[in-house]
């Protein structure tokens, strides 16, 4: 898709300064823009690059306008108009309408929707306008999946589960599955609990290659709207994720966990279950929520790096912690003591 | 399925308090039950909530049979009760035996198996009575699946390896796949040790969704009877876990970990390679079982969450342990040969 | 495959002392090995076993060679020579050569090519000679796979990924999914930035189940030559991995990591973000890399596991050890003072 600098500050805005019939066909970074593409600049360590860049144009904040004297858009958030942009130079790929011979289909769809080769869709599943469902995905019975989504190849999602508009799921990931639910009797085996919840998600939501949402025991798991999930995440039953909240890749979730609006967490962060965690919190990367978090902010728990030979040293300590604690409690008790 | 209070007493135990005749159809918490529902109070927080349910009856454990007036079924576990209840109101859905005409199948199977669309079968494998194949699974050569087993839809089991009766498993488990094997040569370059061991996995398992559980090197990987697995999790070459062991979602257990009977492991539970767990330990989430352990009990290396600020303040000490240790011991001889 | 010791030999060299036409058909650790099978001593720990081994011959370093009588073959490295043996008596299955007629495949093959059934290859691929394609496997378009690679049961290739000579990629693994990239609007809703770089993987790689790795922002991730990928990985967008690194399962790399060649990093290590980390370093498992690591050696932040009292009792300090460092320096300030 290529346009002109003119055009592009048509459908999404900015200011541009410079020739407005340069034509860009591709967005790209400072580094490896080449002619006909346009980069952007919103981290300041990357200034230098910006006079070396062979872009045809770049998005600028204000601040930075006098930065170069070429063409260029500016923008309060170059980092999001880039995200605009390349939305607008990589329109997602769609695959032609219809249902290949080689999927099993159930139900009725809307002709809008292509299904891929080897696709296999249950009975009542409502299926929008519009959706793309990938090879080898599995729909069970009953599976709601909302206008416009995407479905990767090998997606497979369980029995009445709902998923809501312009959904997009990558391969693998399984939506639906029976949550850790066992009793134990008087011989120390497991019962199974059937975990008759389901799953429903909210409209706009991402969710990443092998990651697992498991269905509620007796009530639902609900990921509301706008909720982006990385790779190889785990949601156990009966969670709620609120709107808006991001989560990167091998971030857990243990059951009945209840996370707010605009919560960000890091990568391999950890929850532990039946807690609340209020909107807005951050939890940094491979940090334990131990606890109901109530105020926004940033919370942690990452043990920093060592070298092995001091990890060694330092860490051998953590088993003596409270006799350290107690030492110096003498201490101060015997300098009190001498003083007094 | 509708039953009376009556006969689910006759079916499940425990003693009537009230009308035999009030007919229930489901199992619902105590919040969330509808009349015709069945609630359950195994949790002393919620007693206020018996009050106002809409149940109409109760799973109670004798000490609480005075809480209410209402039809109560006492029994001295109402969980494990709950269980095999919610067992009875929401048998698995069968799909019809036979396989349907998408898939590959090259072994003979028994004429109750149920092999859904796409998946496929190999050579030389032996199918149970009344087992569920999902649609797109994909068993290997020689695969062994013990009578009414269920494998949910795209389960990948590798040539040879042998599961028993009754398992679950969900979407996504990979079973048999090759353990991380490599030795390295003068050039430092990785070379394959062919994994030629099976995964032998007892009866009545329960293997979460994308779990995988690596074949073993030279010998088997063995998992016990009445063994539960979450999702995400991994069990490299070797391993063996005993009876009636529960882990929860990511835990890791590194090769040739020996785990016994009735372990339960916490969600990221991680176990080091070639060490032995004892029969009734338990391992906390997010904790690292770096050594072996003789002795049940509980055991624990998970970080406490802060907020980030004092996170930095005090976790900058970890790397400065060794010194405050030596300092300590610095005063306390100076402080002794004052006294002295 | 059946050999004699000195064909053995003849094929993988080492020094062979003992009957040369003794025949031997299969590698077997000291303890498990039978006649007719041939065993090796890597571990001096299992020196006792080497006296009650059934095996009819031995691998052994130099030094070891007093240790039996029986027939053995001397050799620097037992270890490796045992890979090296054992890769002969298990040559790899191959499947017949030819696309199953289930399997939907838009790109032209070379003959050599074994195409499972309910597999899905998209336009304009190009498939190498001699590799195998496993069931149900699914490779969008323009997907280049070097010859004699074998992707087992339900690998996903998304569009455009490239992949060297000889891999093995095991089932579930997702190569190419779309990185975790966004922007934030003004409402704090999320907008995606489509991922338009590739994944391109060296030759010799082998990745294992339910791995997955994302494709790039931008630029490529890129994997090296001879790198081996345990399961359950997550490699983030752009994330560069080079020559013959190793990592064991639930590692994982946030975005634009950069490892060097040779780096060894155990289970659930974890690499934060835009870093880089020199060659030949060993990372232990469960450490976090949440720094640039500029030379070889091992580095480590693993807690250690404690029973879970003393870890109440040990942990609680965590949170006050910036107090507990005041108070150390307060008696040292006090009891200089004294002193002076």
């Amino acid at each position: 898709m290529e346009t002109s600098l003119g055009e592009l500050v048509a459908r999404l805005g900015g200011e541009l300064v410079g020739d407005a019939t340069i034509r860009v066909r591709q967005i790209a970074s400072l580094e490896a823009a080449r002619p006909g593409e346009i980069a952007f600049l919103s981290n300041p360590k990357l200034i230098a690059a910006l006079a070396s860049s062979e872009a045809s144009a770049f998005i600028l904040s204000p601040k930075a306008a006098g930065l170069t004297e070429r063409a260029r858009i500016l923008t309060p958030d170059p980092y999001l108009y880039f995200a605009r942009a390349a939305q607008l130079f990589n329109p997602p790929k769609r695959p032609a309408a219809g249902v290949h011979p080689s999927a099993v289909v159930a139900s009725a769809l809307p002709a809008s929707v292509s299904v891929a080769p080897q696709a296999v869709i249950g009975e009542g599943c409502e299926i929008g306008e519009d959706c793309i469902i990938g090879a080898g995905c599995v729909l069970g019975d009953g599976v709601r999946l909302g206008a416009g989504s995407l479905l990767h190849a090998g997606v497979k999602i369980y029995d009445n589960c709902e998923i809501g508009a312009r959904a997009i799921i990558h391969s693998g990931a399984v939506i639906g599955a029976d949550g850790l639910g066992f009793a134990r009797d008087a011989d120390k085996h497991w019962v199974k609990i059937p975990q008759i919840g389901r799953v429903i998600i909210g409209d706009d939501v991402e969710i990443g290659a092998n990651t697992t949402i498991d269905r509620g025991a007796l009530d639902d798991t609900v990921i509301g709207n706008g909720v982006k999930l990385d790779n190889l995440i785990h949601v156990a039953h009966n969670c709620r994720i609120g709107d808006d909240s991001i989560m990167a890749a091998m971030a857990g979730l243990a059951g009945s966990t209840v996370v707010g609006k605009r919560v960000m967490a890091g990568g391999k962060a950890g929850f532990s279950g039946h807690l609340e965690v209020a909107d807005d919190v951050t939890i940094s990367a491979d940090t334990n929520v131990t606890k109901s978090i109530d105020k926004a902010g940033v919370y942690t728990s990452m043990i920093p790096l060592q070298a092995h030979a001091d990890w060694v040293r330092n860490f051998s300590h953590l088993r003596r912690l409270d006799a350290m604690a107690e030492r110096l409690r003498e201490l101060e008790k015997k300098l009190g003591a001498k003083e007094s």
